[in-house]
């Protein structure tokens, strides 16, 4: 039945993870559920604690509309045709101090995605939109993975993603995140840039255009400069493009990082592939700092998140930019609407 | 005689190094040699092969006033009123082939630059600003330096420097510059992260305001996050911050490289300490592209250089900017401004 109706719906439900809710999770995500871009591209369904989320629309002055909650998805009978809100009934409002980390925030959180996970690896949902999670609060509460994007691989049994941060202007896939800068070097491979080539290759056709210009950023300073400083450039990256250029595959690189973000190169870039976090992080936050929208590649189900983190110093304050949130669902809409394509 | 002369002028005279002769140095030379914001500020004094300027000239209907060239400095007598070119004579035209990696083209880079710095330690210039030079060539001839600042510090005997970027809008230190990714941790140290510090805020008291605030970046994605992602913070970073504080310097960090370079922190900030090339170089590319000055801090002498390399892809070809040599000139002359007004 719920199956039936999902499968007939014009728009997609996209869940929505209400984050750390010590942090911006639950203002931004009251934000976003009464958004018009939001509610005319999909049906928004929010997995988070409702007791949280009433006291700090009650707080904010925000709206919560109070008939929406249910405690169980099962339990609604069919699928929906408005905002609706999953009560993962973890915690009270007493139970969170607004920018504190702490261990029950930190396994609210996990629980949160992992109930939205649950859904769309069912069905139930078309993708997720996540809120940020605090990563020391994820380890307070035993849950050990570096972030969001782990976390995913692990309860969908993923072993080949990357990260991919996008807005209008950029579109970059990453081939390590969150590890120590020391250590990028070590998890370099032919096999590992290929494949992040590849999956940025993918995104970029939906996202941008079907045979998109890669540009590959080096690893060091000006991509080693002929092997002066570094060869990771031949060892690695140069092999990983050749292979993706073999498979016919339009790609450029390895170009030196502090040349690969300028017009000239940009306007002959569809999307980017960055060695390290900062190397693309910096150069996309300049950019877009809260239009930004982080996307998980190589998934079986869609996700993106905002860009942000948790931002505590303005938790529960009313002042958070609910607009990398709804990128984020922008950006799902737009994902999943390429996947109906392609089965349709 | 040319003492006297140095000290009653008005003009400061600043060498202007012509780099490697098969890249854009020539062309970049000539032009700013003409340039009347140059001639308005300074007198400029070239150290290069009058030959190959001849040739680049005519090749380029570009001006080159013959009158000026000559062959030693000792032998003009007096101090100069107008732009002399100090004829270095290691190469003919012949010998040179633009866009190609030569030794010979390294040891004449080499050779200008020596000349250069002889003459500022001596007092017979100023300062010095530098046009491009290519590291593997320099390596060809046998000279074992990664880059310019290396070179100067050899030549004049300094132990304690760093590089610096500046333009109007940002000024940036740097711990590490050209050494491969995987090195930078191994480099950091408490007196070297301070050291830094220490000279990029003389630097901006001269350039932007006596009591700068300075930003400084974390090595690691968002600064470690608390040591979930590298230590080099809180081993390195933080103590060297403590003990600038406590000399009564104005600093903030580590600042999570990606949110360093964004408005609101910029608003914040004078000059920046940056930990390795690309964190600092991306951003600042991203602003100043054509614009950049590249400024060797803790010399004896004043040292400041285009931040562009040898654009040998389109050397000898007319279609090459000066600005960036342009603006070297100016930071050149206004630091030595500065040291004159101290010793004044």
């Amino acid at each position: 039945m719920i199956d039936e109706a999902l499968s007939n719906r014009t728009r997609p439900i996209v869940g929505i993870t209400m984050g750390d809710p010590a942090g911006i999770g639950p203002e931004i995500t009251l934000k976003a559920l009464v958004d018009p871009r939001v509610l005319r591209s999909c049906v928004p369904v929010v997995y988070g604690d409702v007791a949280v989320l009433r006291r700090v629309a009650e707080l904010l002055s925000l709206d919560l509309p109070p008939s929406v909650c249910i405690a169980d998805w099962r339990n609604a009978g069919m699928a929906p045709e408005s905002a609706i809100i999953v009560d993962c009934g973890v915690l009270t409002p007493e139970e969170v101090c607004p920018g504190v980390v702490s261990a029950a925030c930190g396994k609210a959180a996990y629980t949160y995605l992992a109930a939205a996970v649950a859904d769309a690896k069912s069905g139930r949902i078309s993708a997720i939109s996540t809120a940020p999670l605090h990563k020391e609060a994820l380890h307070a509460a035993g849950v050990n993975y570096p972030g969001h994007t782990e976390i995913l691989a692990a309860l969908t049994h993923t072993e080949r993603y990357c990260m991919m941060l996008a807005c209008d202007e950029l579109c970059i896939g990453f081939v390590t995140t969150h590890v120590a800068l020391a250590d990028v070097s070590r998890i370099l491979s032919v096999e590992r840039v290929y494949e992040v080539i590849r999956l940025t290759a993918e995104a970029a056709a939906r996202l941008r255009t079907p045979s998109p210009r890669l540009c590959v950023c080096g690893l060091n300073p000006h991509a080693g400069e002929g092997g002066l400083f570094g060869e990771e450039e031949q060892n690695y990256i140069v092999p990983a493009i050749k292979r993706a250029l073999a498979e016919g595959l339009r790609v450029e690189g390895p170009i030196p990082p502090d040349t690969a973000f300028l017009p000239e190169r940009r306007d002959l870039t569809d999307a980017y592939v960055a060695m390290y976090h900062d190397q693309g992080h910096i150069p996309f936050k300049m950019q877009a700092f809260d239009r930004g929208v982080n996307i998980t590649l190589g998934l079986p189900i869609v996700r993106t998140s905002v860009d942000h983190g948790t931002a505590f110093d303005i938790a529960w304050k009313g002042i958070a930019n609910p607009n990398s949130l709804v990128q984020a669902i922008r950006y799902a809409v737009q994902l999943k609407s390429f996947e109906s394509m392609k089965k349709g």
